[in-house]
């Protein structure tokens, strides 16, 4: 893998990571400004949650033509977000950002209840691949491999920087969840903040690490394995389920074996297998219902300085759809109460999934290698 | 208000709520069978919350023609989910519930991590009116009064049964977040658990209540007041504003002066002003976009039998609307890490929200009555 880094007309940095030892000059001839980016975060003090408050945002682009995707190479006088004819997998600054390093602190609000702090951090667009059509499940192995290897160098990167306290790698798929590009990509966040959602997981780690004394993800992935009920897919590194308490209608998770803080952390032997995994997995699950999957693929890292030791890289894949012409929708009991109900067992998504996804999965239960926890 | 209760032709309870003093024999000529309900709760144990899993839910109604409307009365030889040729406000137990007292106990899993539970508890639907067309916010006063007073009846009913730990009343409302029925109706879901939402702002209330020694509601509301930027509307009873950290474009928070745990516990001056705000508060959400807003209306009520002192009874509603053609979804950073990003600055929401409710907040700050906190 060849990086090379270049800066956008406005300033924002750009980085292509490439199979080959391609050469890349990088000259952006856009005549574009810097978008002013004026984001805080405040303080839900009920919820104990930072809340992202941006005022810039709703002038992003929205679904353009084919014909004006910015993500696609700049060929000629069509002039994109990366200027390059060509690319393997390429990442930008968003134009757009919730987080970036230069918000100007907003005014104090002279109320101790209401806290609030610069959105300092930053958000990336992550190209897949230079082609406008298709998606993550239809790059061959080692292009997978080589986004796997793009998302591994900008977390180490990205938790080098001292706002940042968490690093988030994602993908959104499917305009049902309000995906404005169709061009294949995802997204990084570094958030200033551990998320809410990892915050809450890291209680529930210590508190069992002091009760029971093992890593809590590495039990749950133990347990799963001895239940195999919903193991859609296992490797020699990884391991597919949908978890026992699964909130979506369709929600794998899938867990290395050994306990890693993050994908920077993740070893060749277990980046290779990643590749064949994700794609077999993204592929069943396109197969489920028969039309693409809208989903959203997340993947859970530790925070950058604390707890690294309870975490354990995973990565979630789910979606809001609940048969071929049914969407679910989070309304008042999920949205208002955080108390999700799921309409389809995980035990029967799993059996769906095995099948579509054509594996059995390997009856041995491996050894869980629960490092340093 | 006199209230009747029957029995539907599967062994569903209805009930009536009537303004005058209306006979009414309740007769279900239908031949419908009961549905056996399969719901079960299953521990997350990463989040340390309760997912409910259904498995007879996904043959449920959705959007049937007006001609076919479960909720409008019944005439004739058109026999509705209501066993009368009209009504006021009717509430009756849901038949593909996602929580009912009946249900088996589900097998043990054998795994301490794995705990599930029967999902015993009850799910009601309220009709607000017997015209299929038309929304709360169309009601009359009288009406509108009539609706509160049987949210806090089922309320006190539903909080009297020992499987029942926290009762929600809500609102769901308009296709653009999945409503399978366009007659104006809600919802009361009984849970078995204090819901996640509840169970957190329960922690942060009796945190700061040792730190600080008052209550972290009544302070937020009276930093709101003394804000005024974000006040919406203010009447003796009530106070509404978009909160310091609203996480959705639109999102009012709306307040009684004087605390109390839930629905019941209200006067009835309190009830009769909350008829008159709560209509005034709807018109006006219906007034920003120009079109009716899509938007979930929930009540926040403190658990049956613990933490009643810490908890404040107060509404939300809120939206997915940004914009009269823009959803927000939620999407990766919201759905898999909690960690929500709102477009619109709340001060910017609440200048709106005061333009088209027509109304001038009170510039006077009225007393918070803590209560027993």
């Amino acid at each position: 893998m060849k990086i090379t880094t270049g800066t956008l007309a406005d300033g924002r940095e750009i980085l292509f990571f490439d199979r080959a030892d391609t050469l890349r000059v990088i000259e952006d001839r856009r005549d574009i400004e810097p978008v002013r980016t004026r984001s805080e975060i405040r303080h839900d003090s009920l919820a104990d949650q930072w809340v992202a408050v941006t005022a810039h945002r709703q002038g992003r682009t929205h679904l353009p033509p084919a014909d004006e995707c910015p993500l696609c190479p700049s060929v000629g006088d069509r002039l994109t977000e990366i200027p390059e004819p060509d690319y393997d997998v390429a990442v930008f600054e968003n134009r757009f950002p919730s987080f970036a390093l230069d918000v100007p602190d907003p005014p104090e609000t002279g109320e101790e209840l209401f806290v609030r702090l610069p959105a300092r951090g930053r958000c990336e667009v992550v190209c897949f691949t230079s082609a406008h059509t298709g998606s993550f499940a239809d790059l061959p192995h080692d292009h997978a491999r080589l986004v796997i290897d793009a998302w591994a160098q900008r977390t180490e990167a990205l938790s080098a920087l001292d706002e940042v306290e968490q690093v988030f790698c994602f993908e959104n798929r499917g305009p049902e969840i309000g995906v404005t590009l169709h061009h294949p990509h995802g997204q990084i966040y570094a958030y200033p903040f551990a998320t809410p959602t990892t915050a809450q997981m890291l209680r529930s780690a210590r508190s069992y690490a002091e009760r029971v004394g093992t890593n809590l993800f590495g039990d749950l992935l133990a347990a799963e394995l001895r239940a195999q009920t919903r193991v859609v897919w296992q490797s020699r590194h990884w391991a597919a389920f949908v978890p026992f308490a699964a909130r979506w209608p369709v929600e794998v998770h899938l867990y290395p074996r050994r306990q890693v803080p993050d994908l920077a952390a993740l070893d060749d032997a277990e980046r290779d297998d990643l590749a064949e995994t994700y794609l077999t997995l993204l592929r069943g699950l396109d197969a489920l219902f028969g039309v693409p999957l809208p989903y959203i693929a997340a993947w859970y890292q530790a925070p950058v300085r604390h707890h690294r030791d309870l975490a354990w890289l995973h990565l979630r894949v789910f979606s809001i759809r609940r048969a071929p012409e049914k969407l679910k929708y989070l309304a008042g009991s999920e949205s208002a109460m955080g108390a999700f109900i799921n309409d389809i067992t995980p035990e029967d998504m799993a059996a769906r999934l095995q099948t579509v996804m054509g594996g059995t999965p390997l009856t041995t239960v491996e050894a869980i290698d629960e490092g340093t926890s």
